[in-house]
């Protein structure tokens, strides 16, 4: 992972659950950074969302704190205590006002998060902030991902070269007593907040509002995009319009990025085995073919059939039915991994049950509907659902 | 299980997919009977709802055919086919219209169903069809249920007794290639057929569709009921209006019936080991508490958590704060059996760890969230996810 200029980083083990290994990170920015970000849609968000978005209506960044271990989601009064002392610790560590600082947790609920292990730590980590140690981030971050989640991109903006990093954590979506969806974007790019904040909205359409792991919704999903403008040193040109016809490649960058992050989530999903993209084709819409397709995506029955290397289209059919949405059974064909199974309501008299079990053994698993309705269109990421997961998430107490 | 005048049963083995066991069953009712149904609101149903939804605007019914092993569910114009072929041998084995006999098919999907195989077997078993072998016909249409599914009750309707019977069959809502929930309640009550349709109606929301096991929904489920009119000889009023006051204790017998089988459903859940009640309490409204208490019950991580004996407070939250109802964090309150976890958006700092540890043991474990926002209540009942459902759902093919 390259540098980005004006962004540094450091990690830290400060114990707040996991021992042996790193649970902070630090990430400071230069001054006139700016911040975009979306969260998640839980009408019980965690304590660092309602701090998020409070301080985002400001668009300054100057520090990202993240710990992992403690969502401090559920902690009542206390938790708005504890992050407005986090805040505070890391605004005289870094030097800036506490609405310049954003935080994320992630890791067991209800449990309050005790803030005064931060003091110290912060001011010690913005000392030996750095422009490498990336892939550190990344672990720091980390709770039952099996592997550290990061994409890179390197794109003109003008006649500048910019950087794009992106780091991720997922795993379940809430996990062993812990995890989440939390993901950090940074740029040394030139955009306005309000630039930034539309391109992030748009882009996370299609890459993390497009993947599930089991549908469960965490408390704490964040993602965070930073944009430090020092590539304005290089003559990059200052941004201040999502439309702006130069943010072109910038854009498709950006996008390429937030898919690549979101697959990984997807791939470390809970227990999963295999990777399963489900595409959906001829319906009425995009947001009807979105339904349809997350209504397979979230089966649990078509999940432990893909489980099963079993490419059981009937599991496909009850899901599509289920949707709500328009679907005519007799125009209904289905695939996977390229080899169509049903076709306008029935068996496809011509599909090769081998060839389809061969098939199915792939770690990678399409499922493509088409529902001769329309011209919508949607895709959405998704997991097996092993015997695994529900051993990782209903194995560890006794 | 008593006799209900007016109704004889028979089964078979007619060899449709199992071997060694029966899979048919036949219930012929007498001349007069009246009908009702409630159906899948799946937008992919199976033939044979198709064909019962047409049948049933006649409102009068002679005979039931039931098969197991197969689902007739997406076989494209072979289904239809077949619909009729069973129709018709059904018809002339009873001596009766075609658009008087009721079907029902639940197994695997896709393939064609065989309806030739009814040839002879029906017409054998119209003959030998006698008032008992309730069980048996219970037996008949499981497939991966472990256990047979009825219910019985005998109240007064005016001064006459009247009997009312109930059979069903779960396990998941599509199954090991197969299964889906049928039920079907008979009685000697003289009731008219749009009056038996609004009770069935009425009784259905806080029982059938108060269960789910894995959110999936079948092509295929269906719930009849058949009112044979047999008590009329012995004095019971003939009813015309489900809001006749004379049947105040048979709607709540009916009711009993139906939430009884309706657990005995959730109970035997693929894989199960507990059976789980969802009440929500202090909801805006009993459909905002019915959506909560569905996006608990229907909680992959919830569930996991129940089979590893957890009482995971955090992921109600979670299940709780994705259901997009109303709800504030801040006066949230959880127990589970009786023990309050969390009480007002925070750990209940009173309950004792080792105390709900053994009641979670407990086969039947009961969440219970108040809301604190208004008077909705409502409750759901589902069963725990554990790996034996991956392992019958995943595991069956190599």
């Amino acid at each position: 992972m390259p540098a980005i200029a004006g962004v540094r980083l450091a990690t830290a083990a400060a114990g707040i659950r996991y021992k042996g290994r790193t649970d902070v990170l630090l990430a400071v920015m230069d001054k006139g950074t700016t911040a975009a970000g979306v969260f998640t849609k839980s009408k019980c968000p965690s304590a660092p969302v309602e701090w998020c978005r409070a301080v985002l209506k400001n668009g300054k960044a100057q520090a990202l704190v993240v710990n992992s271990g403690n969502a401090n989601a559920f902690t009542g009064k206390t938790g708005k205590t504890s992050t407005k002392l986090t805040g505070d610790i890391a605004s005289k560590a870094v030097g800036c006002k506490p609405n310049e600082i954003f935080l994320a947790s992630t890791g067991v609920i209800g449990e309050p998060l005790d803030a005064t292990k931060f003091n110290g730590v912060l001011a010690t980590l913005a000392e030996s902030a750095g422009p490498d140690g990336w892939m550190d981030a990344a672990r720091a971050i980390m709770t039952t991902d099996t592997f550290p989640k990061v994409a890179t991109a390197t794109v003109k903006l003008g006649k500048a070269k910019v950087t794009i990093n992106g780091m991720a954590k997922g795993a379940g979506m809430i996990a062993p007593d812990m995890a989440t969806m939390l993901s950090f974007i940074f740029t040394d790019a030139p955009i306005s907040a309000p630039a930034l904040q539309a391109l992030l909205k748009a882009g996370v359409e299609d890459s993390f509002n497009a993947v599930t792991i089991d549908g469960d919704t965490s408390t704490s999903d964040t993602l965070l995009m930073f944009a430090t403008g020092a590539a304005a040193a290089q003559g990059a040109p200052k941004i201040t319009k999502a439309s702006d016809i130069r943010l072109k490649p910038f854009v498709k960058a950006l996008n390429v990025i937030l898919n690549d992050l979101a697959e990984q989530v997807a791939r470390d999903g809970e227990g999963a085995r295999k990777l399963v993209e489900v595409v959906v084709e001829g319906a009425t819409t995009k947001a009807s073919a979105r339904k349809i397709a997350m209504s397979i995506a979230n089966s649990p029955l078509v999940k432990t059939a893909i489980a099963g290397e079993d490419a059981n289209w009937g599991r496909v059919v009850m899901a599509v039915g289920k949707a709500g949405e328009p679907a005519n059974r007799d125009k209904l064909s289905i695939s996977f991994n390229g080899i169509r199974v049903a076709k306008l309501g029935a068996r496809d008299p011509s599909y090769d049950e081998t060839e389809v079990s061969n098939a199915m053994k792939n770690p990678k698993v399409q499922i493509k509907v088409t529902l001769g309705l329309g011209k919508g269109r949607d895709r959405v990421l998704t997991c097996d659902l092993t015997k695994e997961y529900v051993a990782i998430n209903g194995d560890y107490r006794s």
